[in-house]
């Protein structure tokens, strides 16, 4: 039996890990979880799952819902209750699965108590991807990716030498607008920005999908996890998101890893890691149901943000800090209908173009950074 | 330093082989070498290589060659040159290129021998699975498939667990004829046949693709390769070939190896696995140059000798042996103008069907039962 420490447990992967619990109850169960403001869905998944510690945002929360549930249970909140879900002692693994650099201290937490690391927050290894990569190898922890393009890679390697990586090709969908010419992005709304075309995903994520932020995003964090040179990793647009992401070895053989859009194939493998277990309820990939499968090479002047991502990555130190920050911001803003779908990515170029790189930053100097890069994008609306 | 030994060395897969093995001179020798009909490419090659024992197929030619060449390179011949070849006493690895059921004696005398088996073989595991897989696992010896679609399958699964495994997915381009409908079928040239889109290959397997016993074949032989039911190995019409193989897993996922149509990626990674080494001069696949890949499922009444090759497999005992030799001797008689193209599968569906399956034959009886079959499909032309 498998104990988890779940954070976010209320959003996109949060629920799909629940119901990765659920359908092999007899191999896993929660031991903790963070949630954020959804507390009635909270209250269903606690009283279903029966976690000994549950991490909310604030005190006001925190007792609110202490009242509502069995005193068995702890109610801890705000960073302290992430890491205290995150590092907790029964835990043999924590899946991250919260949104933004929020998940980075609790993330070295847990490592640094050796637990094993099912990551699908992404922007914890943007962020510092030096410092997590670091402290796991440093405590022998696995990082295991949860993100669909990582996990088809990790499950492509399996294991084979990195020195005979010649290239991760990550493909991606293109997004809500991948039909939609530049002029046309003048004036989308909320709305249509939402409306993936393959994956049901989390608010946010669906934001970075048009703006091909998070395939940037992912680049940086494929980088970190596999320790790929930037140069070393491409993008193809592959827009019925079948093929997951691809590695091609020195010998021109090239191993891919398909399945349908399904969020719970590559979180249920974090979990179950290095086996496999039958799957909850995914739907078997019959190719010739779906009878062609399309690519095309990416036009970096059409989607800006995956440019900004490269160069931020290449140029590295404090400067994917600032990529991320920013870019968590500006999403925000949009969302907020403060800004427009284009205003993202001139928001972010500004905040890269204004920042003076650090080196080697320590875990404080990329804290700080990160707040003085949100400070600078709030500033921009006023 | 590998030391190769090689059977089938003028042919199309021997030819690609001696590339490899030249253009990784360092890692690899040829130690020992058969050939058939054409003496004088194998000249050349011994010239090139420089092996120590050398197979021909009569003893004119043998006397022939050997006046040819420096006394020091042995000059053998016949089924017995060729056990001599595959279980020499220097060679690590033995590459089994041969055409038909002739390559089953060598390579199970070299499996006694302890060497690693590279397969590229087919008709061998097909007509006598059961006892080649046998005596492999007996001597404790690595079966490493050269097929494109088994040794994608294999790179696929990269020792994961076959307890995991949920289906084989082999592709398959359709062969020359894959746009005509049955009818069109109907007064086919030789030359026509051989015309394959893709591959190119020596004229039994293009025949093969053209009638798609190849995949037949294939079917059998990822049976006994991977030790899967034929129930769960499922074949999909693909006609870029880039896709080779697939392998769905218990949890949905699929892994899938891709690349270029070119034989020399398969056999290199037979010659060093479990590592890779650069490509000799295979071209890097970039999804985004071919656009589109296509899938549609198989239509057996189309391609009537997949059904029989299924069905002689799951009948199992003596019955592949007969589907095997049956068409051998019919494609032959095909190239050699003898018979319609529609008459090779005609003569395979006569022979299977006056057969009487004998359970767990042993060597003897699969070699009368190959013997017997040849000569009724000899008779049927008189």
């Amino acid at each position: 039996m498998k104990k988890i420490s779940l954070l976010g447990a209320t959003g996109s992967i949060g629920t799909q890990t629940l119901d990765v619990i659920k359908h092999h109850s007899d191999q896993f169960s929660l031991i903790a979880m963070s949630v954020g403001r959804n507390i009635n869905l909270a209250l269903d998944q606690i009283n279903m799952f029966k976690p000994s510690i549950v991490s909310v945002m604030t005190k006001e929360d925190a007792q609110k819902l202490q009242h509502q549930i069995s005193d068995e249970i702890k109610v801890v909140y705000g960073e302290e209750g992430l890491i205290e879900v995150a590092a907790n002692n029964e835990a043999d693994i924590l899946v991250n699965a919260v949104i933004g650099s929020v998940g980075l201290a609790p993330t070295l937490k847990a490592i640094e108590a050796g637990k094993t690391i099912a990551i699908a927050n992404k922007e914890t290894l943007v962020t510092a991807g030096h410092i997590v990569t670091d402290a796991a190898k440093k405590h022998e922890v696995p990082l295991l990716p949860v993100d669909s393009e990582h996990s088809a890679i990790f499950q492509a390697l399996n294991g084979e030498s990195s020195s005979e990586i010649d290239r991760l090709i990550l493909t991606a969908s293109g997004g809500s607008f991948r039909d939609k010419t530049r002029d046309e992005l003048n004036g989308v709304t909320v709305e249509e920005a939402l409306n993936h075309p393959n994956w049901s995903m989390g608010a946010k994520i669906t934001i970075d999908s048009a703006t091909m932020m998070n395939k940037g995003l992912e680049v940086i964090e494929a980088h970190w996890l596999f320790d790929i040179a930037y140069d070393n990793i491409d993008v193809v647009l592959h827009k019925e998101s079948i093929i997951h992401s691809m590695v091609e070895f020195v010998d021109r053989s090239v191993i891919a890893q398909l399945g349908t859009p399904d969020m719970k194939v590559p979180i249920q493998y974090a979990l179950t890691y290095p086996n496999r277990l039958e799957a909850s309820n995914s739907e078997q990939l019959n190719l010739w149901e779906i009878g062609t499968l399309n690519f095309s090479k990416l036009d970096t002047e059409r989607y800006r943000c995956m440019k900004f991502a490269y160069e931020a990555g290449r140029i590295g130190g404090t400067m994917p800090t600032v990529l991320n920050a920013a870019n968590e911001e500006a999403v925000a803003a949009f969302l907020d209908g403060k800004i427009t779908f284009l205003d993202i990515e001139d928001q972010i170029e500004q905040a890269l173009e204004r920042h003076e790189k650090i080196n080697h930053p320590t875990l404080d100097v990329i804290k700080e950074v990160d707040r003085e890069t949100r400070k600078f994008i709030h500033s921009l609306r006023n």
